[in-house]
């Protein structure tokens, strides 16, 4: 537990895990957010510091997590001059846990080696409450090295740890997660929302969908949500969105046709353009029940 | 045992429920298919007659399981003139198997009550070893009574036996679980050709999914055959174009947007344009890997 952990980015994910780590008996040293109530209150219940720049978390940590919320943040937190975590940073090592395009962890891992530190992804497949209780899903990829390094502390988090090889890898693999999982989270609400217009029992229909070859991972965190409309947030449209057009991007790039991922990245899109970006994924059902949405 | 049972196609599926329910007791009384010599070889083998034509299937049996390919056909065996399953009907129950449009599941159930003969929906969310085996999951709809009455030889096809309701409803929740799967599925094989694409191990890629949001059943039955090329058919592309396409009208009458389902729709399309119909489903990986497919 020798070595002292920062934080940049602490809404619901990264707060969980400063909690859980902190709980484990490592020392946070420092926290910001891009919203300084949040990290405010943070440093309060941890009795750590709340960090005022970016450097300030790098000076005060051996080990930094930035949990931001897409590619532009996360460019701007490792930016090449100004406030940056790059500042002073030799030796230290950044573990990168946003779901980003793939090429901008290879950028933050080449800025970061160019100052003597390294860059770690650890992309998560997992929710707000694995957070807290250490069990999350890490997808982890860069220097072997600096993986080793801080896989002590990843271990405080994660009952699942993997390392998929040079940096980039895990963002490809987290980007291909979230395409299939949106995708069947689009078909799902499509089937269900059929089956609604037919007037079937949708508890009958989702008992038969679990027990054939409709079966899902996500019929069972989001099935039930869809038909109840609760679509409280754990994982947004808007994250479905951004992760959608990263994966479908990456397709384009590559030449692929990949006409489900599109008009999956389609709905999510069309959500957030209706400003139903803040609900949970499963509030994909919203725009395929027959009159939830105009 | 006292049911005298006749088939009318016996494909492999056909086949082997009338080989599973010959071994557990039951009489063959008939036994006919669109491609006579498919029928001769069975006659031979369960040692029943092969009828020449419709009527004499059901004057032979009580009870007709009907394992058709599509509407027309089904129509066809059901024709309210000349040669037809409805001539001597009168008390008899049809178990009608094929994944149809709902409405024509409603018209044969109409049209065998006008002859006072019974029509029952069996439609099968399984494949060719489960029907041999007996452990078909069948989902069937009709009159009650007629239902009940057949239910004992079901038991025997069956270890999943759901009623569903009257006349269509077994159809179309059976629609629905097969366009929901084929979604998930050209999903899957949009995500594993773009991990290949990226140079991704698929075997580790492929574990990754069945860990986290992106599992699915269809992962497990496609995934590796996906990967490996492997496309022996269990469930054909053809028939999954069919079902897409029975589920996207019913989608279409509803007035409901249901792009996923549609894209899905396209993808099973072009493999029967391209003369992939009779590869198993997970073919639809042969559209998304790339350098398959020109």
């Amino acid at each position: 537990m020798s070595e002292t952990i920062g934080f940049v980015g602490v809404g619901r994910m990264g707060a969980n895990m400063a909690r859980r780590l902190a709980e484990c008996g490592y020392k946070i040293g420092a926290v910001l957010d891009a919203h300084p109530p949040t990290a405010a209150a943070l440093a309060r219940e941890l009795r750590c510091r709340h960090a005022k720049t970016l450097a300030a978390v790098t000076a005060a940590s051996d080990i930094v997590f930035t949990v931001v919320t897409d590619d532009a943040a996360q460019l701007s937190v490792f930016a090449e001059s100004g406030d940056s975590l790059l500042v002073g940073s030799r030796g230290k090592v950044f573990v990168n846990c946003a779901t980003l395009t793939p090429s901008v962890h290879v950028e933050v891992a080449r800025r970061a080696a160019a100052r003597g530190a390294s860059a770690v992804e650890g992309c998560m497949a997992s929710s707000i409450p694995q957070a807290r209780q250490g069990t999350l899903y890490l997808m982890c990829a860069g220097p072997r090295k600096a993986f080793t390094r801080v896989k002590p502390v990843l271990e405080k988090l994660s009952t699942s740890l993997r390392f998929l090889g040079k940096a980039g890898r895990a963002a490809q693999v987290k980007a291909l997660v979230n395409m299939v999982m949106n995708a069947n989270t689009a078909a799902l609400a499509e089937g269900l929302g059929l089956g609604d217009a037919l007037g079937l029992d949708l508890d009958v229909l989702r008992e038969v969908f679990g027990q054939t070859g409709a079966a899902s991972q996500v019929l069972k965190t989001d099935g039930e949500d869809m038909q109840n409309r609760s679509h409280d947030c754990y994982f947004s449209a808007a994250h479905a969105s951004k992760d959608s057009t990263i994966a479908w991007r990456l397709g384009c790039q590559a030449g692929l046709h990949m006409p489900v991922a599109a008009a999956t990245k389609q709905q999510f899109d069309t959500m957030v353009a209706r400003g139903l970006g803040s609900l949970d994924k499963s509030g994909v059902a919203e725009l395929t029940f027959k009159g939830r949405q105009a």
